[in-house]
Formats: C-alpha cells, structure tokens, sequence
C-alpha cells in the first residue's frame, strides 16, 4: 500500500487554513499514487489548542472541518488527528482520536493512555479508551495509535493498560502512530527508541507522523519516520520543517537498506534550530515582521539577535543599545559590531537623563537614600519603557534575551529586563548560552570574541559583575539542573558534593522568585523541564526558602 | 463520640509551622474532650503544593510530620489529610490520602475521585482509588472520604465510581469527608446542597472540614459542617477565618434544632470578604506587611485601596498618586479624599516631566510621528517604574487594580498598570466593582461620591472616556460572563440577542490579548471562571481572532 506521511505545521484554532492546508496535501499526496494519507495527532484544530477544547463551538468547528476533509477524500483515505465528542453516558465529554476518512464516511479511533505530567494535561479533557480495534483498509489490518499510546514499552508505572498488546492479538499488518511529540534536546533519541522497541517486540512495520512547527512555548520537531518490520529505517522525514513523502508499505523488505536511521545533531545544534523555528512560527502565526531587542554588549542579546536574525532575517532584527552611566564603552562597541556583523538596523539611545529625570522625581519621597538595588532597577525598567514604546511605535515584537540560570535565581529586573513578548534563551542555560555563541561563530565571527570572553555583568552600578552576588555559572548550572530537570533535594545535592551553604542559598533564590516567573514572557522549551506550563509552582510558599 | 472540627489556615511546604499548628491544635481539641480531631485534605505540605510534590525531599517531609503528628496522637485520634507513597508497582506515585493517625500507627484512605478540571490538576500527582476500606474507631464504624469524593451526587457525568456507594455496604454509622475546597461565589451554596444530599441520600450524619485561608490565587472560605442524619445542621464553623469546635456525634438527634443551617451572606458581601482574606494572606504568608498602588482617582484603585486598607491596616497601605497632563483636576482630589477617609498614607509625584524626557529622547527615533497609543502607555509604564522604585525602596508590594472586564479584554497597559506582585480585582467584573464600592460605602462614604458616579476614564489622552473604545459596562460585562463564565460561543451569543459586530468584536479583544493576560499578576479568585490556573489559553491562536 502507498502510505504517505504529511508532517505539517499547523495554526491552533485556525480552521480554514489548517483545512485548506490538510486537503492541499491529500491532493499532492494522491498525485503521487497515496493511497493513504496519515496527519499527526489532533491536527483539526491543532495541538495544544487547551481550553479552546472546552468551549462547544471550537469542537463544532473540529467537526466541520472533519466532515468536510471526509467529503474530500475521493481518490486516496487519510487518518487524521482530532478531538471527537464522547457520546457517553459517563467521562469527559472528549476523545482525543484517530479519524479514519474515506468518500466522506468516518472511523474512530480512541486514544487510551493520555499523558497527564510536565506540559501534557490530556485528562483536562479526554476520556481514556478501553477498548481497542483494527483498521481494515485495503485488505490490510493498521494496528492505529495516538502518541502516548505505544510509549509504554515495558518500564513506564504510569499505566495499566497498553494498547499495542491489546490490538496485537488481531495480527495487524501495519502499525500507524500519529503524535504530537513536543521537542526537547533528549527527545528524538528517545524516540526512535521507543519506536524501535516497538517495532522490535511486535515485529511489524511502522508508520510514526509527528507535527512540526511551534505552539507559543511547545517545539515541534517533526522526525516522522517508517520503520520496516526488522528494525531499520525505510523512511526519515526532516527535522523542524514541513515534508511529504510517499511510501510502499507492502515492498518495504527491499527498501530496508536504503536508508539510516536519521542523523540527530548534538545538543547545541538542536537547541539552536528548534529556537530558530521557535521565533520564527511565534512571529508568523501572529502576523508580526520584525522584533526589537535590547542590546547590551553581552552574551544573552548577542546570540539572541543572531538566532532572531537567522528566523526573521537579520533586516527585521533591529537592535536597540541603551547605554547608562555605567555601561563600559566596549559594551557599546560590541553591540554595534554585532549589529553590523548580522546586517541588523540599530540605534542608541542614552539613558542617563531619563535616570536623573527619575532620580530628582523620587528625591522628595526617597530622601537620602543610598543607591542600592531600586535604582539598578530604575534603569533596567527606562530600557524597558523605551523597548516597549519602540515596539508600539512601529510595530516590533520585543525579544526577550534572559537566559535560564538568571530566570533560575530571579537575576533580572521585572517590567525590566524580563519583558517580552517571548523569551528566546529562557530554557536555556548560561553555559550552553556561550556554547550556542560558538555555534553560531563556528563559520565566522558574527558574536565579537570580546562579547564571548568578558565577564558577564549587568553593568547597573560602577564595576559589577554576576559573580558579586551569583556562584560561577559552571557550579550555578550544575545545581540547577539537578534541582529543576532532576528534582533532586538538599540532601542529595550535599552527598554530591556541592557546598551545603551554597545549595540552600541556590534553591532559595529559585523558590522565591517564583512571583517573578509567573510574569516572563512565554519561553521556548527545549529542555525536559522548562520554565512555563510544564513547571508549576506556587508562588506564596515556604519550602526551602 | 467526641469529634473536633479543625478549620485551619496551612502555609504550603512550611512544615515546621503547619505540623506545630496541627500539635498544638489537638492538645487544644483533646481538652475540650475530643476523642477524634479532623483536619482538612493535605493539610500536611498544603494545598495546592503543585510540582513540590514531584519532589522527594517534599515528600519525605511530609512523611517526617505526619509520623510526628501521629507519635503525638496520644489522648485523641486525629484524621489528616496528606500526599502518601504508592508503594504498588503502576500508577501515578502519591495517593491524595486521609490519615487517620493514633499513638504513633497510621492508616490510609485513598481519594478515588480526582478533580482534573479548572484549576485541579490532581491527576498530575495522584493515583485514583479503587479500593474503599471503613474506619473503625471506639465501636464505630466511619466512611472517610476526601473532597470531590462526595460531590458525584448522581448529577456529575465524570465518574463512574462513587466511593459512598461502596463503603454504604458496610453500614457505617457515621460519614467525614475532608476537603480543600476553594471558594467561589457559588461556592457556598452548591456544597450545602451536595452536602445535604449525601445524608439525605444515605441517612447518615456527616461532619465535614474545610481549610480557610488563601493560598496565591486560590481562596478557601472554611465553613465546614456538622449535619445530623435528618439533614439539620447542627454545627457550622465561620467562614473566611480558623476555627475549631467539638461536637458531640452520639446524641445528634437532639441537637437538630440547636442550630440552622449556616447564613450565606449575598455575591458581593462574599466576594468582599474573599479578597479581604486573599490579601491579607499573601502579605502574611511571604513575610510582608505594607502596601502601595497608584491611585488615579478611578473607581477600581479606590475600592482596591479600601480592601487592602480593612486586611492590612489603613496605615499600611501606601496610595501613589501620579497625574499626568491629562489627569483632571477632580481626579487628584478624590484620590486624596480617599487616602484621607481610610486613614492612610499618601503622596503625589507628577508625571509630566518624565513623561516630556521620554519623548524628548524617543525623538531622534520616532521623528514626526504622530501622538498614540504609545504615548498613552509611556505615561502608564512611567507610572509603573515610580509604584515598583518605590516597592523595591521601602519594601511595600505593589497591588493591581486591573478589574475582570479590562484584563478580558486588554485594556490595559503591561508593564504599566498591569504590574503587581497580587491582582485584587482581576476576576471583578467592572459591574461588580461598582457593587463593591457601595457595599464598602454602606454605613458612611469611604470612596468618594464622585468616583463612583463619574465616566470611568483612563485619562491617557485628553477627555478620554472608557466607552470611547469599549462598550458600556454593562453590555460588555454580560458578553464576557457568557463567553468566559459559561464558554458560549459567538452564535449563541448572537442568538441571545447580542449584537453581532459587537459580540464578535469582543470576542476577539478576549482572544487576541491572551499574551497579556500570561504577564499579569496572580488574580485572587472568586468566580467560578478566573484568569489564572483554571483558564488555560494558547497565546498564539487563530479562534473568533
């Protein structure tokens, strides 16, 4: 059977030009002898479209958009993701599903093992499956699954119940997965395991369609695959952009040495194409252009300029430098250098008076007050103010440039630095913000070596450096991922060696700032665990603080 | 037997306090000759703890004090509510448990119905029961259930199990029910029915604890109850404070007529005393106790000073008033007026000359053109900066005084108006605001007359007017309760005869401003529907936008 794989980016809630896009793709894939076309998961309507779900008139939309894609399925079927009404009695009023189409008729298939940790909230609104069925299709048994549903391959507590060894009894001749697989730096070799290990245990080719394409702060990287029933790749769709590729499930015997498994770039690589995509579909599913951001001279604006450049085109990257009396003068030149560097529009704009301004409207109420943090965060909170009007002004969309270990500690100023319409570097840490600044120069020196070399400062009062009032970031970032991806306690960081005044100083910091975070701009999750909808914390609480 | 009700107020993840709150209050209970003393869902480490509990030092603190709470059970039991270890080999690794706790042993009731809606996340954490065991204590047979436990009164689609159907079988004389219970407007109510129709439906008296106090967003009211078997209620705890009280279960019957059932005052005396306590705990529970806002002589910082003034103490709530060119002169007097009526501290700083320096510096950049909305939000920001500089100086927290309808539909400047460590009026609708004024002006006039009565206006440009780019409050606030309330969609608004310009028009301001709404303040919550953790919306999004 000639199956195609239609790995597309899709627009939430969008439901004519994501079914305008659904049925363009049968076409081309039907032109090319599909048989078949498979989407990823809950496409109508796209992923994660939240509360949207809830609301009976976008599941009316779903159903529209459905009834219409069945009616256009004349030449060649097509399975795609949707959310269906549960018609009941009892449960969520939702299945998360697989929708079979064929000359306007539908089938359905339900998802059993919905995730409910980290950023998945499937039991928020769906029922789980308890029962499974086969697909006939063309004389062939399609063993269909949704994402979570073949993830369980032995060593997962979380369910009961797995579908595959229910539907295996029916001796499938296929398996087809339809996902909607969230990125992150560990997630495509785990996936290709956990498709291999399916397809080793039940000895059957696979079909595995992921979405691609960015959703605010979820990435996705698309990785959609076939896999004959021995193992091997047949069929690898590319990383972080659209595909459509046509394949012969019934000849894949001969095919099996054709291809490798895909080639996965290391870590630095991936966060740096999927932050790319991330900035540029945040941009293109608003309708914006071009962003402002302020540049500092260091590292964090530096790589997010030049990651915003490679998404947008440097030519819509404008870079504003906002010197203070305490900005160093190679801070200025950097900046520039980089701006020129990229080819990217930039100003300056001084803000010493604006900080007097301030300064003498406060006197009457300060009094005198020594200098201390308030008016380190006046000046951070001026920038803030001119960033915002230049992109009300002209229609920009604010970059924000903290990276993780500062949004970690509450190392930045609110309505400060920490506005944004979206934080580029805001799951990444400070370590691997200088190692995505040597990627990014690894063909010639778009970041200035000096930028990369200084040590790093906010340069809010006369000769500051982070390492005054925060440990190296190397220790920093070595605490924090234990504490934040891992979830490791005091006790565990101290038998690890760590100072034991520094840990509780570290989890500290993390835990009060929690108020802070709750106001960041969204931030583009490229770790297992990132700041955002898949960490949530409270915000009045004393536990290691 | 002899039961102490124990309506507390629990700091989440301070264990220290809570576990000698707890000691202190059986000693107290024990006195008083209580032979068994209930306390609420998760009292141990608090509720809601979110992700803490993904974390094992957490856990193992909770374990720490409830085998301490326990070795201290010796005069009386206690039952108390906490996240225990799923020792099985699958599921979810915590039960939600009630633990009935007496010299030094322990035994474990499992939650079964888990909320997973709105703002409950409970199957993130917890594994749902399946077994259902009785209490036996001094000759007597008790079924423990937890919260949601008792809510599927025949009415609710969600479930398939109801626990009370199980443990009826076992014909126990008596039913607890432990709750975390957050409150809403409704709230009060609805749990009197469904209370009310557990023991009708099974003839049985209940005693039901609730914990009070506010955690972040969530606002629990107590009100907890004891109900003889005939449906009278025979003790009922206040609401919005701690309280404990001991009754005597054996001889109900007589006391039936000793009380009524517990006076509900009406929406806005509720929802006045919500946010009293909603502020008053997030000052306490971080450790602070002052307060600034700006206050423009509007109708909403004026009703937001008034409620902070009756949590915190009028001398601690410090009004800023900011005018700017365009601030009327009427406006400047009422804000004095109110700061005087309430007794608290006040002071003015004038805008206008910040306001001519930012202009003065964004010239060279936005060169001839014209005045707009980001001149309006630069007067807004300037306000901003002065509330945080003063914030971060003396040590106050800054509080929102964005209303419902403004947040619904952006109206409102970020990182200007909309900052704020606490949003005391973001799930207020405007219409309530006004409610809320008269009700606080109800035995002499607190807020100026001529808030009240005067066009609301954000007085950004000259004669500006809310209506000028909104519909009428009342109009507009029926259009939201119905899409944001109640999730109709925009045919059935239509339908109610709503017009269509209008509705779609609104619907789109709500839609299109969700990236605001993700940088705002926590809102303290009193609606059945909040912005915050109960209302989660995808920011980049193409639905009714």
């Amino acid at each position: 059977m000639k199956i195609a794989l239609a790995q597309l980016n899709y627009h939430i809630g969008n439901f004519e030009s994501n079914t305008q896009k659904i049925i363009d793709t049968i076409g081309k894939a039907a032109m090319q002898g599909a048989e078949l076309v498979v989407f990823a998961e809950l496409s109508i309507g796209g992923y994660p479209a939240q509360d949207f779900l809830e609301f009976e008139d976008f599941i009316d939309c779903c159903e529209q958009s459905l009834q219409f894609i069945a009616d256009t399925c004349q030449d060649a079927a097509c399975i795609i993701g949707a959310p269906i009404r549960n018609k009941g009695e009892k449960g969520k009023p939702l299945f998360n599903a697989a929708v079979f189409c064929f000359k306007g008729k539908m089938q359905f298939f339900r998802k059993s093992l919905l995730p409910n940790y980290d950023v998945f909230d499937e039991y928020r609104y769906f029922e789980p499956a308890k029962t499974f069925e086969i697909l006939h299709f063309k004389g062939k048994k399609i063993a269909l699954t949704i994402c979570e549903d073949i993830w369980d391959v032995g060593n997962s507590r979380l369910y009961t119940i797995n579908p595959m060894e229910e539907l295996i009894d029916h001796q499938p001749d296929l398996m087809i997965n339809i996902a909607a697989s969230p990125f992150n730096y560990n997630q495509a070799n785990r996936r290709l395991e956990v498709l291999r290990a399916n397809v080793e245990r039940y000895n059957l080719p696979l079909i595995y369609v992921n979405q691609v394409g960015a959703q605010t702060e979820l990435l996705f990287d698309g990785g959609s695959l076939f896999f004959a029933a021995d193992g091997h790749v047949v069929e690898h769709l590319p990383f972080f952009e659209e595909a459509l590729s046509v394949v012969e499930t019934n000849t894949f015997e001969q095919q099996k040495s054709n291809k490798r498994s895909p080639f996965i770039t290391g870590k630095i690589e991936l966060i740096h194409d999927a932050l790319v995509m991330g900035i540029r579909d945040y941009f293109k599913k608003l309708g914006f252009k071009q962003a402002i951001l302020g540049l500092s001279g260091g590292i964090d604006s530096a790589v997010t300029m030049a990651l915003a450049s490679k998404a947008l085109g440097p030519e819509n990257v404008f870079g504003l430098l906002m010197p203070s009396q305490f900005s160093s003068h190679h801070s200025v030149e950097d900046a520039i250098e980089l701006a020129k560097n990229l080819g990217s529009p930039y100003n300056i704009i001084k803000i010493k008076d604006l900080f007097d301004q301030f300064d003498y409207n406060l006197k009457p109420v300060f009094k005198s007050k020594p200098f201390d943090l308030t008016e380190e965060n006046i000046q951070a909170r001026i920038r803030g103010v001119l960033l915002m009007a230049m992109s009300n002004k002209f229609g920009y969309i604010l970059l924000n440039t903290s990276n993780k270990s500062e949004a970690a500690v509450g190392y930045g100023t609110l309505y400060g630095d920490m506005n944004g319409g979206l934080s580029v570097l805001g799951d990444v840490y400070k370590t691997d913000v200088f190692l995505l600044a040597h990627y990014i120069n690894r063909e010639k020196e778009i970041i200035p070596e000096s930028t990369i070399i200084k040590p790093p400062s906010a340069e809010l009062r006369p000769d500051q450096k982070d390492s005054d009032s925060l440990p190296e970031y190397d220790i920093l970032d070595q605490i924090l991922y234990q504490y934040i991806e891992l979830r490791k306690g005091p006790k565990e960081l101290i038998s690890m060696g760590f100072n034991e005044k520094m840990v509780n100083r570290i989890l500290k910091m993390v835990n009060t700032t929690e108020y802070k975070r709750k106001q960041t701009p969204p931030i583009l999750r490229i770790s297992p665990k990132a700041f955002g909808m898949g960490r949530r914390m409270p915000i009045v609480a004393k536990y290691l603080s």
